[in-house]
């Protein structure tokens, strides 16, 4: 997120889905130098994984009916490594990739897609990747109870917002660390 | 601030300067409790402070001409024990408090009010107290060198912003440190 509260700059298309300017917030991600906490970080992303929910816009794509042709954004060896629950209006047969990662397809909604994707974790956690209406849907239902805010010291001015429309979700500060390219906190929600 | 980037609820008004629920985004300050972090954060926020701006309505009093009988809402020994540059468009006489606090009202601009702060600091820092409008205009200025960010974990849903309308300022990490009740990053404003 930015400082101004924005997940993706303005102006989002299937040619810039991050908006102008939104890849700068994942710097701390893609610039990460070799040992430092945003690589660490990084690098602890998928640990402890069984599973993850992502919504139709992040798998990409475009709107609509599929192009099979498209496979996301992550080339043949996409770095889930487990089951990813896609939530999307439009049915699809699974995607098998390499290196473990297998996309679903779900047109019967979050509480569906989150419930395929615990059966499929088992003991391990299930991880709602993104993006911002994935993430507000899960908050919605209460099935979220971690959540880790990464905050790039930087303003976008205009663009999507995480934090709307959500209601009366409260938050505990359980952790804290920061590098030069963000600010990151994890909260546990509190359930009222 | 609120996750949701409000430094004030909705609906502010003279008797409920904080909008709805406002008051809750300051539970770190009014909650520590004695040994916390939370309670070291707000001991030490004066020290090494020679003077402080202020906007008109953290000073109070309400819109428009002054009631000479408004003082503040801190009471006869108000906490800044050091002069303080209220801005404000209606001139009016400076208010010598108890204990080291005085009030001046300057009404030509944030300029003004910060080059008499400085004057009066020497050698000391110069302390933007708020609200987020003088914050804004200081930031505008490019006249703050670092922001004590504090975020509350809590939503508002709407209500006053403090990122808005700000232009291209960039910030960097320096510190994070974090309580139940808010999570603090220290940024420096990155010059361009």
């Amino acid at each position: 997120m930015s400082l101004d509260g924005f997940v993706a700059g303005p102006n989002q298309s299937v040619q810039n889905p991050l908006g102008e300017n939104g890849e700068s917030l994942h710097r701390w991600m893609f610039e990460a130098q070799p040992g430092s906490i945003d690589a660490a970080i990084r690098n602890s992303i998928g640990a402890g994984v069984g599973a993850y929910v992502m919504g139709r816009n992040m798998f990409g794509g475009g709107p609509g009916g599929w192009d099979e042709s498209w496979r996301g954004w992550w080339g043949d060896n996409p770095p889930y490594h487990a089951p990813v629950y896609v939530l999307t209006n439009h049915p699809r047969a699974s995607l098998e990739m390499e290196g473990g990662t297998t996309f679903h397809f779900v047109t019967e909604g979050p509480e569906k897609a989150l419930a395929l994707a615990r059966e499929a974790a088992g003991d391990r956690e299930v991880h709602v990747a993104g993006g911002a209406d994935c993430v507000r849907q899960c908050l919605r239902l209460g099935a979220i109870d971690e959540l880790w805010l990464r905050t790039a010291p930087m303003l976008l001015g205009s663009g999507e917002r995480l934090f709307e429309d959500l209601g009366d979700v409260r938050f505990e500060q359980l952790e804290t660390v920061h590098s030069p390219l963000a600010a990151h906190v994890r909260y546990r929600i509190v359930r009222p």
